[in-house]
């Protein structure tokens, strides 16, 4: 056993420094499947925000590197081991503790998003955001991504749910940022600083939620459509008018993915939009109305509530379901919305020039999208080619003025690009902020900075 | 004419370093009447990005201080002048396109914000956020201090809707943060960190701001209560069920010094609510109900526009009517929504036992009041005793788990107790940011960093 272990074993309570093997092995990968990960020297499942402490003082004395990891569900390869670092766990940091008047959940990172929500629920309250994988992802990783989900159209991603944090710093000091107020202007905004750092700034062991009254009843407009060139014109009109709940946009093959597994008579569309408003408004009819403008096939509306989350479900299930087709290269790339024709034309001239199968869903009503690059992992051209894939539709994201990422972060998978996207200055300005906060670049070192 | 100001003169287009004592008299100041500001070496009145840049150039290489300035609507001394200083106001740059289809504005510094909304509601577009000086504040000042308003219960604040900024670093460089696009989270969220920043790491010189469709009409609710803790009640009622689009608070005094110059009827009143929610929604009769549960005196609704405006501008109008009645320190301070009652009690005694009236205004539903403490500023004793109950009612604030600033910023006013706030440790994070981005301390000194 080498020094650090030792010294680890000693801090921490019993069975918190896993070094099993087979255990470890269980805590190397995130869900980057194509990202290789290195081999930790152990991975500690923290207790308590004074093992955190711990980990990252006996890190810092010796210059080890340390990944934070929350449940493991990262599609950015962000939480992938790195040979001889510490793998921080916070899955055993469990606790959320809702105050209804306050209207707050004070959360530990490894609760679950799903634990949250329900948490909030029982007190007719709500955590609206909503990453696809919400039933299996931790908090932690939603603040490390700032993750998003289907509501953000509506009602914004993590950082805008933020009220305050404790984070570990990497000499493992703890400093609370933020508090309990909604408005706070007091001192530099830090806290949005850690809120989709990934890891690399410092470890949130705690963080204050902001809940919001249970939310009013939503209808379902379902649209389809034969051209995915109308349906983004569908998108303009309707983000230019009106604030729907939910916006969402499968393309011809994500859709045929879905019908595979859970046939729903949608099988030969060339697109389909699915919108949520509010139930008894005006919106309902202007979203029909706007997809009729815009030259859709079949619209329908729906307020049934079992039938609308049928429908959400099912978008919900397009990364699983395009996933048996083969190997995914998950791509998250964000344009302005009246780019979305152009991105979804680009992403086509992709999949055609690099003979890849590339489905597209995502959120159109923030502009966010996740081209799903489908390969046969056995196939090693096959891979090649859609690595060129994945590279193509993160620049064809750039050069509509768009972002590599919207929601799911950098990690490995997306370095390269992203210094691309943010240029030499800003990429300066990133490590020097880097720089002040850990010094010694202990905290999740390889990754994008 | 020193050194310093022959190269700004040299550098800059002709009449934009100014000079004359009578003009740069009127820079020197911002609306924090108690703060006594220094004399600037010269004002420079940019025109554009490049000119900031040459300012910052000038003053790195001889280390002369830099004091950035909006349109000098600040409430806290954030823009106050410094000795020896360079104050580099925007109010030159203003321009603001409008890209209706991408639903946003890129908007130079110096712009009004009523110049902002003015130019998105000629495309039936809405940019939200309303400080209630929006009719003279710029939307640089709005960034530097992440303004609030009335309409942040619903739409949040003045960083929600910044999509990107250019902003010129200390050393003259100009980065580019963020961009067009809702979801990103490419990188460490910068642009959050310059927003709020009040000057001291950065100048931003232009901002894509975020448009909204037009909101949809609003009915009005107001209500009278005898006590201001039912009043707290119905807040903490409201905001457990429901999203008003405004819910503000004023108490007796507030309403009285209100009625002194507009008279509505309402003086003998122990605390006034006013709420907006959208006409045909079930929120108002929700409203109506939590404020009568509440114990209200008196509650009516409209649904006419002009009647809620004019309710609404009374509202705005308390700062100015209240400073009728002498020198105002104006609080900015937030607790959690449960401790609104607590916060009126401590505010009250505050005033009791320093013999200083402190009428109160607050946007309630965020937890956000300004207690306005009042005095004759001819009197030195009552000056004493008023900056005491300032001091007094942060730490109020503070000891209810709130916070010292919701929207105004911290400036000169409030930097002891920011001190307070954050703690040593959060103020030395504070502190390596700052060194991280301004090494030479050039930019805004002197003020709460």
């Amino acid at each position: 056993m080498d020094r650090v272990v030792e010294e680890l074993v000693a801090a921490l309570p019993e069975g918190a420094v896993v070094s099993d093997p087979d255990v470890v092995e269980g805590y190397r990968f995130d869900r980057a499947s194509t990202v290789t990960p290195g081999r930790p020297r152990a991975v500690v499942r923290a207790t308590c925000t004074a093992d955190v402490q711990a980990v990252l003082r006996i890190a810092s004395q010796h210059r080890v590197p340390v990944v934070p990891r929350g449940a493991g569900t990262g599609l950015s390869g962000g939480a992938a081991a790195v040979d001889g670092a510490i793998t921080l766990s916070t899955d055993r940091m469990r606790a959320v503790d809702v105050d209804p008047a306050a209207m707050v959940a004070v959360v530990q990172p490894g609760a679950l998003n799903a634990e949250v929500k329900a948490a909030a629920a029982e007190h007719g309250l709500w955590y609206p955001p909503d990453p696809s994988s919400y039933e299996i992802c931790s908090i932690g990783g939603n603040l490390a991504t700032n993750a998003g989900g289907l509501c953000c159209v509506r009602q914004g991603v993590t950082t805008d749910y933020v009220l305050g944090i404790e984070v570990v710093l990497a000499d493992g000091r703890a400093v609370r940022l933020g508090g309990r107020t909604i408005k706070d202007v007091a001192g530099y905004d830090l806290k949005r600083l850690f809120v989709g750092s990934e890891g690399t700034l410092g470890v949130i062991t705690e963080a204050t939620l902001r809940l919001r009254p249970a939310p009013p009843p939503l209808a379902t407009i379902v649209a389809t459509f034969d051209d995915v060139v109308d349906a983004g014109r569908a998108v303009t009109a309707i983000m230019g008018q009106l604030r729907p709940a939910t916006l969402e946009l499968m393309d011809a093959a994500a859709v045929a993915a879905v019908e595979a597994v859970k046939p729903m008579g949608l099988a030969a569309v060339g697109a389909l939009l699915l919108a949520q408003c509010d139930v008894g408004s005006a919106d309902v009819a202007a979203v029909v109305a706007a997809c009729e403008s815009a030259g859709a096939a079949y619209v329908a509306a729906t307020e049934d509530a079992d039938e609308g989350e049928l429908l959400l479900g099912a978008r919900r299930m397009a990364i699983p379901c395009v996933e048996r087709l083969g190997a995914v290269l998950i791509e998250d790339v964000g344009v302005p919305i009246p780019r979305i024709p152009d991105l979804v034309a680009a992403v086509e001239q992709v999949a055609a020039r690099t003979q890849t199968r590339i489905p597209v869903i995502g959120h159109a009503g923030d502009g966010n999208f996740h081209p799903l690059v489908t390969f046969d992992p056995a196939d090693a051209d096959a891979a090649a080619r859609a690595q060129v894939a994945f590279d193509e539709v993160m620049r064809a994201a750039l050069a509509l003025g768009g972002t590599i990422t919207g929601e799911h972060g950098v990690g490995s998978l997306k370095a390269a690009h992203l210094h691309d996207q943010l240029g030499p200055d800003v990429l300066d300005l990133s490590r020097r902020v880097k720089a002040a906060l850990d010094p010694d670049g202990i905290l999740n070192p390889g990754k994008w900075i």
